[in-house]
């Protein structure tokens, strides 16, 4: 046996020593064994552990669209056409396997996307924003983790001897975080203010670039619109401010626009539509927008299908982006498929059209229903605060904990957002994310959970969070 | 409009602006030009544009497993099963999506991949080598490419103020020499021995190890074995001597086995089996081995699977890496269907054998009659060479270029075998890739050709070269 590794602890790339990614962090490993006990017999308080850590609306229970699954089907499989499926499926999957080479999704796409799928993405943005699109700035990736990644990995570490840093919001969704540390770029947190319904201030966004900047270049801003783990949507006021604010800072803008199709009654306001319509020296900025199959209504998460559209980079900036993705050949061409059904979906008309609508209304009503039920629960729990919740799939209410069971929380070396959730776990089966893992101002404490179980399921959620607090209260007061 | 960018080719990480990947490089550029121009009516000596740049099968006209594309159109869309579907296949795809959250190929997997998936590549390699193996070893991801650049992560630019080094084969595939400049790790390049059937010398990795050594440490050993582009199967005597140099020099193996599936005629030993064999402190070392779905007799390549066995990592290296790979969320569920089907195929008696069989025979014939024929034809033509093709998908062979042709090359600022395949592709439609790509011994032209076209096309490909040629050396001689 070889006494020691060549890979060590000490020698391997530190940066991946500080990569946290709470999501899929201990408390879910912690769940997981608890599951794992509850197969055995082990005895709990609780039948079955209620996963609420993940947007993963079909690990919720939310059921696949048909008309996705059915091209999916056949985009695969083109011999299972039959009379039974409808004719804009086997139209559609037509359409795209005329774009493959040799008609089939088992050949590599041209590493940016199907130029169908691509120009399926710019008639969408178009329509949405009223603003030209290219399918040239369209660039697919396997999700919108993968295109994020690919974006920031642009930046170097270091400009002129200063470490370069990117503003990110707190709370901010972990990828963010972790993705900077592994590329060994600086954060520079702004905090998002939970007292005006987390909204961005641009006091606090100079406060935040004053104070990275002395020991940093900041080089980009990121922006989450609707907010994760926060559920907010900017307002176009909120979003012209940071526009100019970047502009003025020579910021690079990475607009996280993923649950865009998961706001419950808000307009959306696309970053690119507020710069085009801002005008002036706005509308000649940089822009990188985020989008994803795996939220928004299909919420296909495991098909990993999503893009970034790239406006306005510098002609060599772009061609290393290009050429950087071009090693990892192409992404899914599946999951280029889901990405041209969510881009261009069944019209009224079309044989599809009623049963999609129908699930759309389903998917819709749903998140209706749990953002006004958990803000209204959370807001009646004593010591619970949630601030309106206008999209997203998440809640992310904040708790106070009593001193006794932070000191408790010490004691154990947790956080206390992190022996509160922990407790949860413990105690009612219910899995949240501690407030830790996306951050929260100082001495406040939350948590993140997803809503849209079923309604059954949720209720019960709701009901062990209110049970279990006032238990804790009663313990630790 | 804004004047300047905020992103500069001054500012950008510059790591980004060295990457090369010749695959998808200017010349498939100039051939994706070309068929444009054959659309639009240009007259050219050719009515079409035959495409050998890339490893992919489906491209040259594989068509499908049908026993694959019926598991994928069955995990996407249950609903479609029938009695016309065999039913093993309806049983694996209960199989998987059994062990699917909510039993949706549309929820996250775990980000190493379904557990089940991750047993049957277990039950795989147990099989292939007669050594152990566990599922807990195994991490998928979105091709090799993927895994390959994850596992290159780990590695530090800087080790005690030293530059960190991979040594890689030359020639090589560019994934791996574009992965080591995005990430900032210096190439120790070493020459396989075309004069020995592209064997691998043992003192050729100490000469190569001394050079590099003297402004770097070399960390890690790349071996790519099967061949890309060079098409070698390594003896296990090779093997022996590559595993007893890394050990002396304490380097990580890193081994590229994805062609395994595509071999002739030779025995395949894999890193993992000889260590094993072997004993002693070889049995004890770390290993990295590599497999994909986008090879082998599958091809899937648009479907984005693969995957690493990561052998006697350090605990805390360990975690790393899947604390980096957590932030990625998880591979294409659909490609870990494929996966599936790969590592566990029909078995005889089982209803979709038959079929299964067939296909498979028809694509091991291609591979046997093509590696053939290019062998033959190669060495044929005038100033070409050409070792015996093992297996992979391609032929590497070496041409001669007269030395006026070379002059006229640098003329355009081209290397001469650039200028080669350029004048190819403008003169046949044949669309190769220079050896400049992929590395050559200086003073030696290569270009890479896959090989697996329909038998019209290949004969219409290989009349090409050696029509072309003869006229390149009447011009220029």
């Amino acid at each position: 046996m070889k006494l020691e590794a060549s890979l060590t602890a000490d020698n391997i790339n530190q940066k991946l020593l500080s990569i946290e990614y709470a999501v899929r962090g201990p408390i879910l490993q912690r769940a997981q064994q608890i599951e794992r006990e509850l197969q055995k017999g082990v005895p709990k308080p609780f039948p079955r552990v209620v996963r609420a850590n993940i947007g993963d609306c079909h690990a919720l229970g939310q059921k696949p669209f048909t008309f996705i699954r059915q091209v999916l089907a056949l985009a695969a499989c083109p011999e299972m056409a039959s009379a039974a499926v409808p004719e804009d499926v086997q139209q559609r999957v037509r359409e795209i396997l005329e774009d493959c080479t040799q008609g089939s999704v088992g050949a590599y796409s041209p590493s940016g996307g199907l130029a169908l799928v691509r120009r399926r993405v710019a008639e969408f943005l178009a329509a949405r924003d009223g603003v030209p699109a290219s399918a040239d700035d369209i660039h697919l990736g396997s999700g919108a983790s993968d295109v994020i990644k690919a974006v920031l990995t642009m930046f170097a570490e270091q400009v002129d001897g200063k470490p370069s840093a990117v503003m990110i919001p707190v709370p901010q969704y972990p990828l963010f975080s972790g993705t900077l540390s592994e590329l060994g770029l600086v954060r520079a947190d702004y905090q998002l203010d939970e007292e005006r319904a987390w909204a961005l201030q641009p006091s606090e966004l100079e406060r935040a670039h004053a104070a990275a900047s002395q020991h940093a270049r900041v080089r980009a801003i990121v922006v989450i619109n609707p907010g994760n783990p926060t559920g907010q949507v900017l307002t176009r006021e909120n979003i012209e401010e940071v526009i100019k604010f970047a502009y003025q800072h020579d910021l690079f803008i990475m607009a996280d626009e993923v649950y865009q199709e998961n706001i419950v009654s808000k307009p959306f306001h696309s970053f690119k539509k507020v710069m085009h319509e801002m005008g002036g020296p706005y509308a000649g900025m940089e822009l990188a927008s985020f989008v994803t199959c795996s939220k928004g209504w299909a919420a296909e998460c495991g098909l990993r299908a999503g893009f970034v559209e790239l406006l306005r980079l510098a002609p060599r900036v772009l061609a290393a982006f290009r050429a950087a993705r071009a090693v990892m050949q192409c992404p899914s061409v599946l999951g280029q498929c889901v990405l041209d059904c969510v881009m261009k979906r069944p019209a009224p008309g079309e044989p599809s059209y009623a049963q999609f609508a129908a699930e759309l209304a389903a998917v819709r009503r749903v998140l209706a229903e749990r953002t006004a039920t958990a803000y209204h629960t959370f807001n009646s729990i004593p010591g619970y605060f949630c601030n309106p919740i206008d999209g997203s799939m998440f809640a992310y209410p904040r708790v106070d904990i009593p001193e006794r069971a932070q000191e408790a929380a010490r004691d154990l070396g947790l956080s206390p957002d992190e022996f509160y959730c922990l407790r949860l776990l413990e105690e009612t089966g219910v899995c949240v994310i501690p407030g830790t893992g996306f951050g929260q101002r100082a001495g406040t404490f939350h948590f993140r959970t997803t809503i849209l179980h079923p309604r059954d399921e949720f209720q019960h959620m709701m009901d062990c969070f209110r049970r279990f607090h006032l238990d804790f209260l009663e313990k630790y007061s």
